[in-house]
């Protein structure tokens, strides 16, 4: 990824020390500063605060917390207690915690599982990228994506953003509506982001995208996913749901972006997943300021769940995936059952 | 309705004067201030730059701007021109200004459609309060709102409101998801108003309702409208539309309030309705501050169409209609062709 015009990745080793450096998400898109974690409750700290997001960052920055804190002397189960807790959702956190479980040497794993991630995401945008040329046939692609899966929310590439990278290098006239992700914003990480690489974008309120599929505005949907069951139902970011019910509506293909340590193979029904709800002061605050009257009760749902009906594919590194149990089975029959 | 413990209404005549006092909806819900219009031009600026708002209210005052500017030696072609072009989508404001028109004393055909909209809107809320009856029959009825739609929107009573607040005054426990609205969070003037009376609510991102509903927490969605065509299709809020499609896919009945100045009766098809695109800076800026990157575009559109197979029924004064042609005619038979 580019990052005021020099090439980074998210979560980086802090040379000759037992530490990593994440690009601080919390800042962005108005800082762009780096954030050191030093210690097991520094990780935990940064998953749980947001420092750090995206389901596959999440989970690459738990394998650095549990190497972490292993060379600061803390037992292996403790840490993987600690960072399970973070959040509740993204199941590639507990799939990168299983994984450092049975790893002989820490740091080495945990490198290992982040250059993998930059694997993935790379193939979901090679195999995603022949969906755009599909849209754009007739001259251009208007992509609309909710909450922010690229690069920021991976180590590099991103999930749902990957396609859109690999379309724009290859010349393809791509534009992406950015839903602006309340309560967070985090789409105006995705605007932030796709500026750096001067990709075209209009940011909209999350209220819009209906209308604009309405208008025959929208080619194509792409999101990324926090958990997806091995039946093909598609956790994301609260709100993904709706726009999926447009898009079905509308007859717009609509998208999930998933590498496939976001299956969760132990799951078909997706209103098994648990919902994180995060604090009412997300909604309450706006930029520092109490927005929302003091009398008023608040509610902040963090994730919804697209049922598969609405799903045209899964975009995985090894294809793109009818949203069932069959369409994944044939991509991945080591975890068929 | 109720400010700071005294009965008032939005709009109130200034006595002695040719001219008008509104509850200024720019400051609320952080002050209460009113704001005086005595020219044609204080008329059109506060409907424009939406210190008035909600398509009756809207209405109304560009009815006593109709005669503040008579009173000012205006030309009536040229008021009504004037007021006209403030905003495109409400059809309230053609139908008062089409009144006005014919009108032998301006100043008491204002107060007429000021007191003929409290009249309208306190019937709808008796027509609806069966819905709400009907809903509650369980115990609790929980219904989610979009945008405002209350007494702020309206002279006094509200449209998707006036249920609410009969409900409550007759005791029913009632409890509203209110929508935080964006970009302009007219949701947060619900919540306002909603606890200057007592009712309880609880504001929640754009993007929750169709997890809400999904999550059976949602057993009743009531929006207003700034235009409902012949035919039943629903013009309102952006956003509406993702709600209703939720709704329609989780069972949960979904109305319209409609007063029938609210209705187009020249219009079957919601798509011919011109939809209004407000200045991008209302996404660009939140509360007073640049929030998305300067690199970024930024679109805005302020109406969808909520397709009348999406709207279980019209609640109007005369009566809840199904949204169609048949249902509409049969309870205004006037209009008929």
């Amino acid at each position: 990824m580019k990052v005021a015009g020099a090439w980074r990745r998210t979560i980086e080793r802090v040379e000759g020390r037992q530490a990593v450096r994440v690009l601080d998400q919390a800042k962005l898109p108005y800082a762009v500063e780096w954030l050191e974690l030093a210690t097991l409750a520094d990780c935990a700290r940064a998953i749980r605060d947001m420092h750090v997001r995206g389901a596959p960052l999440i989970g690459v920055t738990a394998a650095y917390g549990v190497a972490i804190a292993l060379a600061e002397g803390v037992q292996l189960d403790e840490a993987i207690r600690v960072l399970a807790a973070t959040r509740p959702t993204a199941i590639n956190l507990r799939w990168a915690l299983d994984r450092m479980r049975r790893a002989s040497d820490p740091f080495a794993e945990a490198d290992r599982i982040a250059e993998e991630d930059v694997a993935l995401c790379e193939a979901i945008g090679r195999n995603g990228l022949r969906l755009i040329e599909a849209a754009a046939a007739s001259g251009r692609a208007r992509v609309l994506t909710h909450c922010n899966a690229g690069w920021l929310a991976t180590v590099d590439w991103g999930t749902a953003l990957a396609p859109i990278y690999k379309a724009h290098e290859a010349g393809i006239d791509v534009h992406v509506w950015v839903d602006e992700t309340r309560p967070r914003n985090q789409g105006l990480l995705t605007a932030w982001e796709l500026a750096q690489h001067g990709v075209p974008h209009t940011v909209i309120a999350d209220n819009a995208g209906g209308h604009l599929m309405q208008k025959r505005e929208v080619d194509l949907c792409i999101v990324g996913t926090d958990r997806t069951t091995r039946a093909g139902d598609v956790c994301n970011k609260i709100g993904t749901y709706l726009k999926a019910l447009a898009a079905h509506d509308n007859g717009v293909p609509f998208y999930a972006a998933v590498p496939s340590p976001s299956i969760d193979w132990t799951l078909d029904d997706g209103a098994a997943i648990p919902i994180e709800e995060r604090s009412g002061d997300e909604v309450r605050f706006a930029f520092g300021r109490e927005v929302v009257p003091a009398g008023s009760a608040v509610a902040n749902p963090a994730f919804d769940v697209t049922p598969r009906r609405l799903v045209t594919g899964l975009v995985t590194e090894r294809g793109v995936a009818p949203a069932s149990a069959d369409g994944l089975r044939v991509l991945f029959p080591e975890h068929a059952r």
